[in-house]
């Protein structure tokens, strides 16, 4: 089912040299600076349920795209073996996407399972799955070893008190997680429960978020904290790349007017833009590496959102323009040697015109790997195609895993190893690289540029 | 002239297993869920006359290509062997453009003209061409046989009477040629005539469309008259993909101010798009399956549009947003399982940015084939390998040949099955895919996908 | 170093033909209808200088990507030897880039440097270059000669007064190097010293540029001695597409606004727009080819710009509305047989979706190369890929080197030659392309559409 030449071009001279340079990166270690496994796994490490519990559930890929063929919500809160034949049913419909890929290597690699899922052996699949996963073998640190992990960055409020990392430290277990700065809650006006978050942001540190300096000062606590657990980067989920650079009066005024509750139409968008700019002046004093994830309208469907919460495949990427959004930020500090800023982006259309360009000339600026949708053989080909020729191997920030599916992680690593050394033997057998350099990349595109990026 | 391998990849175990897979839906019939062709051709059958007025005046891909070269407008009034002429010395300029696969194959095909068109056997086509044109076995219902189409649709104005459809029913002849309702001219407000064709739409339906509710009547009556012809589905082109979901007061306001000319800038794009929500909803109770195609600037130059008329090749695409665009419709409708929402675009930076997304989640929506300018190999390649991995291809709703000539039907398929066929044999060789799903799934891609997506 | 097969696709058909294909045009003389050469080599034909002179510091290809790696401006001042070296040891950052082709390609071909450049050669490739650029061989006008120029053209501000041209073709020197006429100075409100620029335009066309129709005609001087001194074409650098067709009085206003300093906000783009399409309408008198490039924010970081200068990597693309940009211009004067408007966009969705359809209509229009950041391996096969089914071949204007980077021309020439063979021979292998349509259109696509579509 897993072939072992997946992904490698069908000219046979590209496939030879891909599946070398392959065989050099595929045993690894993982280095994922960037994810969304849950704090709790690594700090109680409890069994993870059913198959579908694991599998299906948790899992907006999964669930969005059944949903897109008629399939309702409220059948995955079914009894468990009965979601999981459902599923099953219909996983054809991942034929030729990433999800089929990342499962079917899970299926096999991590259970063992080496026939396609399909609605007839359903249950055999559930059962073996299920039964696993009430083994010690099977819990979430003891999966952190099998799959070689280095390090796993875990993304985290600036109100969590870090209890799981901590117990994960204080353990025997010797698997390293960090935490990430991600103040989202703290920083979006328009978040939930914006306003109560800034009070117990304040309470955490002893400092008086009513004012603009004391809230500044605040999250100057909380990195450092973060810090001291191990955190080595803040991530900032925003709806566009704006950044603004105020002067600290109008910057004052404007916190007052969302802390209040009295804002303007923009004053959200005029607090998140200054706020980039903030935690960027942060980083050149703490180090914290910087990464913005831009241009996602999250919830697209508001009765979706209303009865069946968020992270549900209903966010919708839009354009984002980089080029003026990032500009204020970058002229007050996109020259400063101190700062490292990670960009990621669902609009395709800016890794010519826009990332690339400003990647191969600012210090900082270093890009993410594909995100989200455009995780994927064709979007990292794309990425690679589309940006290599202006900015380099050298400015971009090697592969992020970026996900809440623990079993997924080899699988992803996989692809995006496949994908690198395919784009690279193709780079080659065109003679616009020597095979050396070919083989010294390899593992710089593995985990290297990751390493160095993130300061792991 | 026309190679049986042609439009399959280079890679020899690639190419062996397209061809495989072409040989298996090669001869499927044509299903051509949409479409432009003449309903008088299938009412009254009469034949086409020349070669000119088959394959030269009629085609805005010919003329606007040659227009673009410096000919005018005027050459094509000329006397047809001229024009002919005209033409085949311009021939060269279509040289890996789809217009010359579509050509080449009907010249091919259909009339058995082998050579490739040019100067000094421009004659002998033209004579071969109009001689056949005069026979019964040219005439369109003929040429609808030998085509092996199985249903067409047709666009049609709200206000025809669809007497053509009629006649081709009530003949011996056993063609199904389905109406669709497109009622752009009744529905945008910038329509030549749309005052006049509202109150023509009022007398059709004995309804009183000088008020919100009569209008919205009237069309639920001519959709039921449709769809009493045949008709399985609306079309809507629009400028942009804005909807709205307005108050009944609000829509009810703006209609009095379109329909008595007192519209103030920006009615007119409110109004169009508060009548996609309204026709969505009318889909909900009468299950036609709805159709938008967005983003075309119409008539570019108003000079050419001022003496030449509508639909010679200066419509140029525009930016189109479609994840801000059709919100409020789909937060109306979205998620109720009777709606089909069929999405063209002209932009494709939208394609895996926002329309597989979309297509990903939201039930009703599947992705029409590749439209207009991007109706061609490489556009196919682009539209499957960005849209494939986030939306997979149940999402998406086979192909249209959407075109108003007849003789490049075939082509036209023909091209959309060999790009198909060469997308999954590329999957399967670099192990996305097992082959025996490649060979279900060329099927449905070929005609399957079409007559679910349209309810044929 | 340089394999003889770079940019071939693998596949061994494709190749072979592709192979055979360059072999037709690999030796045909260089058209340079656009570039930024410095019109005193061509009339001084002084020595280089040093090898850190020639290749590093005037390069901002070089420079930009090394400051992305933290090395700051300021190294590039020092000692050359010194200067070199740190550029050898960031040579590997260009592996994969345009730069590191034409580089390669420029040390081996003109200096015999057949080793790939590394911080252990350095010492040796600047003593061989810098000794070589002291010898008559390889002054500006021996490398003309050399690299088989036909013609070059430079890109001049109207206030210059091409003695350097002069003196070239007042020289012995048999080389044609013609001024392109590029009033971005003196037309562009935001361009530094504008309004002294425009009193020293009608200084030396004796003029009254205070007046509108002063300043009109002072364009036409200058356009006419431009033309006198072998000028074919001007060429327009805007950071939009958008142009305007205002009455005389309108434009005459705006005019006295900015040349006053009492414009408002917007005037200076409109003024640019309007200026544009009087442009337009000169080039209908006076048979000039017009290039608009448009789409380049300009020194995106103030500090850099103050501190280091223009054009040091730090413009970057923005998106690019060419549809409702032009719309004025082209309604205009669009359908007129006189004018030739040749576009550059730093935007790669528009190839589709804006470009191809709006040159695969208009007469006027051709589609300049890929510009910049995209004039690169992939952008070439991006902008073919993209293009020519819509637009075809005849549409497009060949190919500009567009270089201040003398010995990097053949090197360009070579990359854009390649690729179009490449490309061509991938039509042919998928049967999409005769193979004599192949061999004819490759030596067009290196030369023949330059020399039409620039009147050369």
């Amino acid at each position: 089912m897993m072939h072992t030449d997946r992904l490698f071009p069908p000219d046979p001279a590209t496939r030879t040299l891909a599946r070398s340079l392959f065989e050099g990166v595929e045993h690894l270690p993982i280095v994922s600076p960037h994810g969304h496994t849950d704090p709790a796994w690594w700090g109680d490490n409890a069994p993870f349920g059913t198959a579908t519990d694991l599998f299906v559930r948790p899992d907006h890929y999964v669930t969005r795209m059944l949903v897109s063929q008629g399939v309702p919500f409220e059948a995955f809160d079914g009894e468990p073996r009965k979601v999981w034949s459902l599923f099953a049913r219909h996983y054809p419909l991942f034929a030729a996407t990433p999800s089929r890929l990342w499962l079917d290597h899970a299926f096999s690699t991590v259970f063992g399972l080496t026939d396609r899922l399909r609605e007839e052996n359903a249950d055999a699949f559930f059962d073996t799955i299920t039964e696993a996963l009430a083994t010690p073998e099977f819990r979430p640190r003891a999966l952190y070893d099998r799959f070689n992990i280095e390090v796993i960055a875990t993304t985290d409020s600036p109100l969590d008190d870090l209890a799981h990392h901590q117990n994960a430290a204080d353990s025997d277990w010797t698997g390293r997680v960090v935490p990430t700065y991600r103040p989202d809650s703290c920083v979006d006006p328009e978040f939930d429960g914006f306003r109560n978050n800034v009070i117990r942001l304040g309470e955490l540190t002893g400092c008086d978020t009513a004012r603009w300096q004391g809230y500044l000062e605040a999250h100057r606590r909380r990195r450092a904290f973060f810090a001291s657990m191990g955190a080595t980067a803040t991530d900032h989920g925003h709806p566009t790349a704006a950044t603004l650079d105020l002067s600290e009066g109008e910057a004052s005024a404007v916190f007052q007017r969302v802390i209040r509750g009295h804002a303007s139409p923009g004053d959200a968008e005029t607090f998140r833009a200054q706020m980039l700019t903030e935690m960027a002046r942060m980083s050149l004093d703490d180090g914290l590496v910087m990464q913005l994830h831009a241009g996602a309208m999250r919830n697209h469907h508001a009765g979706v959102h209303r009865r069946h919460g968020r992270d549900r495949g209903f966010d919708i990427p839009t354009r984002t323009d980089f080029v003026a959004g990032l500009r204020p930020l970058l002229n007050a500090v996109g020259m400063d040697p101190r700062l490292t800023l990670i960009l990621f982006t669902l609009d395709e259309s800016t890794y010519a015109r826009e990332l690339a360009p400003l990647a191969g000339a600012y210090p900082c600026l270093k890009l993410g790997p594909p995100w989200w949708f455009h995780d994927s053989f064709e979007g990292m080909m794309r990425f690679r195609g589309q940006v290599t020729e202006t900015a380099g191997f050298a400015n971009t920030a090697g592969f992020n895993d970026d996900t809440r599916a623990l079993c997924s992680i080899p699988a992803r690593h996989d692809v995006a190893r496949r994908a690198d050394c395919a784009f690279l033997a193709g780079l080659v057998t065109t003679h616009r690289l020597d095979e050396e350099e070919a083989f010294a990349l390899a593992p710089r595109l593995a985990t290297g540029l990751a390493r160095e990026a993130y300061k792991l």
